[in-house]
């Protein structure tokens, strides 16, 4: 191994002790006396499971926010949020570029890793572009629900407050609430939901695609194309949106669903399906679903949201991928195509690596938080589900994670953590330079399946 | 679509084609009246479920065999064992070829593809040696089980017959008992376990190991070199089956093991890796052991066994391929090494498929056999277990098969014959011929994961 400097500060590897340092650094912030509500005490364990939680914007809790933070606890929350969602190195290097200093090389390619771009051109106006759009969104949502919220609450900072922590909470995807009880109390209120799908969509979706958006309005000529990127990655997402939605009201309609309004029904149906993808808000006990929904809701967890978005998961793309390729085999070809385009080889096999090692990942911690809680006697669903959400930095949960052990709890944190720096990025973090080889072995035939 | 004779008759449709055939042929015969116990009525879906449980040597079971069927029914299946076993095209080749007909080159492609194999060499001569080994192991197990056991029943009739087929049992990986309760009388009976392990390890490593350790005994210059899938699938084999040793004692020691001898330890911990992996036989009660425990007994019997081998899953070269290609990415490599030998980019993109496949397929029967069972609040643990135990062709069950519901247990019967045909396989019979496009598209990146 070699140990020299440049190859110890390997771009990912920034990254991801960026992250790990940004989850200690608010792990002590709301650790502190001031953070907390009055006589109420967090143990660090509780502070540092909220940071990580927060930074890898997941949105799993040990504590009720509204009922254990104080107002500068719910600001470090906040705080940790935005940075987790919009990413540390943006920030970062947002920055540095507001000091005016000129971005060298090296920075660049930091954001570019961090945020899962392939080019480097037009970066330090991507990355204006991704901030501007980003506290536009949020602006914007922030004044929409909180103006909404002047009739709910009993005043307007309240409103506001709500509105903001709301915005900021559903765009990134974050999934923590300070209501108390999530976003339960309007399980009546279509407005709030289809705001706060809009917003989860829009954070989810991923930021190439904002940007593409935006560019695509700007422009004049109408040549402008869309990248492969786009249309496979919004295809996806939203063809799972669908297939979610559908699945759920299959499995729900007489169950928990029984009795409600068509109306009702969709709703639940509509925003459980955009939840699961990453946004972790709830507006029902997602226990009381059926043992198949709940199952659904894993794989929709699983699956996740776009790349270089605020969402975790495999990835749109990487599903994508998988369908593509079976799909090209079944039907006897060697070239996975799709709009008109060829997927890249090194793509498929990077999406072969993100599936071996997620499933790999996913098996052993459900294995091993299995085991850990093995006096606690806990149901294998919950296990499940709770796995999945955070190793998919989703938040949704069945209510087990505050009653988990310690070895259970930093299992979890783990898979927040790999799962918001995303496994190809976690396994670059590992490797050092790629390695040219300098002697090829012969290429023997196995036989596979 | 084009429907000419010629492509709707490929050698993998065949194949599972014929599989389907024996599965309702056997179904027929064991749906006799003449194959049941006097005075038991076998219902046409228990028939079917235990044909194509034996067809695709699974040995999930609605029904106790020695309680049900009668000498006929036996035979019928462990007719359907053999078969499936050695598998139906390699055994219809046979008959071709004691017949003494010449074996045309359309109906060796069969075999070729029926066991996976690459090369053409030598093709008849390997069925040959397939089949001379394999009846040689069989013989050689029923004739050692069958003397033993005269300590244990009363004629020696029963003894061998309980030998007899108790070694065809476990060689071809079928897991079916005539005992009425698997191994379960030997739990304390170590050479019976020993031979019972060493029949499923001969069957499940796969005929190619069989064949080249064959050719290795026999040869007499020191040069003799085995192939690569040899190596790969030996060494993935054992070492999986050793972390299950491992993996199962400490998930036990203090729970079910607890109180019992470190040889009744050890013996439980290595007759159920080893049984996993496709076998199917049981020593014990599997439902008593942990969460845990289950779950990993899940993953080995999803991991299965050997390709060209008599047991299912996504196969051991597969699984090697998926962290071959891990380690690789991880130390910055492009090229997937082992064995001072370079795996086939083609091979690893066949992985990717079968992994990609099985977990699809995995996910879907897992949510689909819980609805189907919503009404019987079956537990979650028990069904995962049923679903991997069927599309792994292992048999081990936590005994909810029978109670199933009927749309389950047909989803079960496809997952065992998919299972059994394999995915690549199964794929392959989809799709017409190989298709050169005849148009390339563009190439472009799009980011994974
Ligand atoms: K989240
Ligand atoms: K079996």
């Amino acid at each position: 191994m070699n140990l020299r400097l440049g190859n110890l500060l390997s771009p990912f590897r920034i990254i991801v002790f960026s992250y790990i340092a940004a989850m200690f650094l608010f792990s002590l912030l709301l650790y502190l006396p001031v953070s907390a509500q009055p006589g109420v005490n967090v143990s660090y364990t509780e502070a540092l499971f909220t940071s990580v939680s927060a930074v890898s914007v997941t949105g799993l809790t040990v504590v009720n926010v509204s009922e254990t933070y104080s107002a500068a606890g719910v600001f470090f929350l906040a705080a940790a949020i935005q940075l987790g969602g919009i990413g540390v190195m943006t920030l970062g290097t947002f920055v540095w570029m507001v000091l005016g200093r000129k971005i060298p090389l090296s920075q660049r390619m930091l954001i570019m890793v961090d945020q899962n771009q392939i080019a480097f051109s037009g970066l330090v106006s991507l990355m204006r572009g991704i901030l501007l759009v980003a506290l536009m969104i949020e602006i914007i949502g922030a004044l929409v629900l909180g103006t909404y919220f002047l009739s709910y609450f009993d005043t307007a900072f309240e409103a506001y407050y709500q509105g903001a922590f709301g915005a900021l909470s559903a765009f990134t995807n974050a999934g923590f609430d300070v209501t108390g009880e999530s976003l339960i109390p309007f399980a009546d209120d279509y407005f709030v939901q289809l705001v706060n799908i809009l917003l989860i969509f829009a954070g989810a979706i991923g930021f190439p695609v904002l940007m593409e958006l935006k560019a695509y309005f700007a422009s004049k000529d109408r040549s402008f194309r869309f990248s492969l990127f786009t249309k496979v990655t919004t295809a996806t997402y939203f063809i799972v949106f669908a297939i979610g939605v559908i699945g759920l009201w299959i499995f729900e309609k007489n169950a928990y669903y029984e009795g409600f309004s068509w109306h009702k029904q969709l709703f639940f149906s509509l925003f459980n399906s955009a939840t699961a993808r990453s946004g972790g808000l709830a507006t029902m006990d997602v226990s009381q679903l059926t043992l198949a929904s709940l199952l659904f809701l894993s794989a929709l967890m699983i699956i996740g949201a776009s790349p270089s978005s605020v969402g975790g998961g495999i990835r749109t793309t990487t599903l994508a991928v998988m369908f593509l390729t079976i799909k090209s085999f079944a039907m006897g070809r060697r070239d996975v195509k799709v709009f008109g385009r060829e997927i890249h080889e090194e793509d498929r096999q990077k999406a072969f690596i993100v599936l071996s090692a997620f499933v790999v990942g996913l098996f052993l911690a459900i294995i091993l938080v299995s085991a850990f809680e093995h006096s606690s006697e806990l149901e294998l669903m919950a296990i499940i589900f709770e796995v999945s959400s955070a190793f998919g930095t989703c938040g949704l949960s069945m209510g087990i994670t505050s009653s988990l052990t310690l070895p259970s709890k930093i299992t979890l944190m783990m898979l927040m953590l790999i799962g918001r720096v995303g496994l190809v990025a976690f396994l670059f973090s590992i490797r050092g330079k790629e390695k040219q080889s300098r002697y090829k072995y012969p290429t023997e035939r196995i036989i596979i399946g």
